[in-house]
Parts: C-alpha cells; sequence; structure tokens
C-alpha cells in the first residue's frame, strides 16, 4: 500500500512515518505550515524524511491559518501550561484543522497515484478535539470515496485512532522510532519547556509506556504535579 | 441565516450570492486562487462583494494545485474546445479540488462564527465531477458535523445541486443578477472565446432559458455546431 503520511515532525507522526515505512511502502512525507509559533516541529519532519528516504513536503496553509484566528497556535494568546484539561485544550483548537489538512492530503495523494494517506490523530485527543474521534475518520472515508469516485480509490489510513499516546511510544519503540528527533513543545524554545499541555502529556506517555524519555525538558519534574492536579480536578 | 458564499465570479456562484442576498444574510464572499490561468474571473467576484456590500476574500491555494498538477486549469495542457463530453472535461479536473476549497470555507466559517456555507456546485456537472453530484454534498455535511462537534454548527447549503445551468440562468435573473458581470470562459482573453466547454455550456443555458445572453463572445455562434456534435456522439 503506497502510503503518504502527513507529519508534523511530532512524536506521534513520527512514529507514524517509522511504522509505515516498516509495514508499508512510504511514499513520502506531508507537513502543514499554518502559521503555527513553533516550526521548529517541521525540521524534524524534514530529518525524518531524510533518514526515512523518501520526499518531505511543506505545504504553506499561512493565509488559511490567518483567516482562522482565535487560536493559540497561531495568534498571540498565551499557550496554557498544565495538563490537557478541556478548559486550557479548547484554546489550542485551529478550526476544522483536520478536515482541511486531510482534504488536501487527499488531492496530492490522488495527484500521486498512492494508495492511502496515514494520519496520527489518537484516542487521547477524542476529548476535545472532534476531529481526532473515530466517528469522524469515518465520515471522512466516506467523503472521500465520493469526491473521488473514480477518479482515485484512497484508503484514510489511522492505525492511532483508538489508542492512547503511551500507547503510540510503545509502537515507535518497537519501530526504532528516535523519540529525540521528535519534538512536541507548543512553545517552540531551544529545549522542551516540560510545562505546556503537550509537554506534560509527552512526558506522561514515556511513564506509562515504562519506555525511556529521551527528551531534554527545561523543567523535568512539573509533569507530575500537572497530571496530581488534573486528576484531581477531574475526580472532584 | 448568516451564510458565506464560495464564488468564484462565475455565472453559477454570482447568481447564487444574489439568491443568497434576497433570501438569507449574505455575510462574505470566499474566493480561491489556486493557480488558475484565469484568474480574470476573480476581478468578478471582488466586484459582487463590493455589489451586495459584503466583505470578499481570496484565499491563495496555488502551492496546493501546483502539488496537484495533472489538470488543464493549472498546468500548460492545451484547454479543450467543445461541449462537456466526459473525454474533453476530465482534463480539467483538479483532484479533490471541492473537498479542499469546502473544507477551508467551514473553517473561515467556524471562526466567523457564520450558520451556512453556500456553494454553487450544480446538476450539469454531475456526469463528470464526482464531488459535485448530491452524495457528495450529503457525505461532506456528515463529515463537518463530525469535524465540528461542540464547536460549530454549520450548514452546507447547495441549492443549485439538483438543477441545470438553465434553471440557474432562470434563478439568476429573477434575483436580478448582472451576468454580463460575471466570467465563465476558461481562456481567460479579453472576451468570452465562446469555444471552450465552459462557454459552450454559458451560451446553451441561456438559450435553454429562454433569457437574452449578455455576454460579449469571440465566437457567438460556434456553441450550436458543438452542441450538434456532442449530441450525435452521446446518441450514437
Amino acid at each position: 500500500m503506497k502510503t503518504l503520511v502527513i507529519c508534523s515532525g511530532g512524536l506521534d507522526s513520527v512514529s507514524l512515518a517509522h511504522k509505515i515505512a516498516a509495514e508499508h511502502e512510504l511514499t513520502g512525507l506531508l507537513s502543514f505550515d499554518y502559521g503555527q509559533r513553533h516550526k521548529k516541529e517541521l525540521g524534524f519532519a524534514a530529518a525524518c524524511g531524510e533518514r526515512l528516504n523518501v520526499p518531505h513536503r511543506i505545504i504553506d496553509i499561512g493565509e488559511i491559518g490567518r483567516s482562522l484566528s482565535g487560536s493559540a497556535l497561531t495568534d498571540d494568546l498565551d499557550v496554557p501550561d498544565g495538563h490537557y484539561a478541556e478548559e486550557t485544550m479548547r484554546v489550542t483548537v485551529v478550526p476544522n484543522r483536520n478536515a482541511i489538512m486531510l482534504a488536501i492530503a487527499f488531492g496530492v495523494a490522488a495527484a500521486q497515484k498512492a494508495d492511502a494517506v496515514a494520519t496520527a490523530v489518537h484516542g487521547g485527543d477524542h476529548f476535545i478535539y472532534p476531529d481526532c474521534r473515530p466517528g469522524f475518520i469515518d465520515a471522512f472515508q466516506t467523503m472521500q470515496r465520493h469526491a473521488l469516485d473514480g477518479y482515485a480509490d484512497i484508503t484514510l489510513y489511522a492505525p492511532y485512532v483508538n489508542i492512547s499516546k503511551a500507547d503510540i511510544v510503545t509502537d515507535g519503540a518497537k519501530h526504532n522510532t528516535p523519540f529525540a528527533e521528535t519534538w512536541s513543545c507548543y512553545k517552540g524554545g531551544a529545549r522542551h519547556c516540560g510545562r505546556c499541555g503537550t509537554c506534560v502529556e509527552r512526558r506522561e506517555a514515556f511513564h506509562l509506556a515504562g519506555i525511556d524519555d529521551p527528551t531534554d525538558y527545561e523543567d523535568r519534574e512539573y509533569w507530575l504535579e500537572a497530571v496530581r492536579t488534573g486528576s484531581e480536578r477531574q475526580n472532584g
């Protein structure tokens, strides 16, 4: 199955690229530059393409991002610290981002005569992001069957959609993903901050998977406090 | 219903904008510049926005267009003359174009808190373009309900999806659409060529609607021959 992987340079999508390279035929990596503040991540996607010896293309959708303002990923709101609790996460949502990126990826896949588009959406995102849920993935696939009927038959492959980020770490380790060569931090500094939602989630995932976290965090222990506070908030 | 209209500057989408302005609350026009050779059309969309007193935004998706090469709309293949017969039309298809444009429009509509996105896809396009068929429109709406669940509830409004271009001319006339201020020709010259697929289709639609065609064609009578040849080809 000739597969194009949507790869941001983060832990999930780089693990996915290594999985596809091992199990299918990886034809390329596709990244989106939507005016996010952490372009640093894209460098890790490029490095992944070089490592796996496939073309890496960045599509600039910055103008679309500017049309979709109101998200911490693209404008000047502060990125919240702490665990992924709903009230802090809503601010990082770019409306319809996944649908936009997937639709473009399907166009690219059709032009390149690929058989599948792979995305690293995962179970941990369901609570906050409706466009990471299995229902969305199924509906998107159905939509694309209609859209390309008679021209192309492209599968939307989302092998992580029902598993946790900890399970992705386990799967990534199985395919020798170099986790230190992935980027998660929303703040985009020289090192992972260790305090923002994605850093906390990343640190926790390695802990739950029982796999050593090679990431260089500025604040390596903040996650424990954040997870504890998050649990207390959820339970009480 | 606060409605954002996807408007290329063509006859169909300008008629749609006038319809929405008359029947709903038109909040703006959205055009896409996907590297098409007939950018001239976009000027007619801008003029429509001024006439109806709403903002007109052009989103540049040219880089996406370049990634989706293989279509006469964006590369150096010749645009075919003649009626919209399948063999000549396939060359004008940009893979997944409608899905991409609609997904972006839904993102913009969500950011602007609009209630609906309106598109001028019509029945005459069903035969060739799978992403203009009612099944696609329904599937796209379902996908968007999942994608924006809990954030926005946006309707995909496609009032022309089951009617012909001739019916659109009739509807446009009802809402005082200034047809001379719309552009169809794929060749993008100073005047409508009268010979390409869209010119022939346009000329025929006015004829079938029994409404005077104010368009300035270089070759005003070519359409009759093309329609006759097309019918003969279909019948024999």
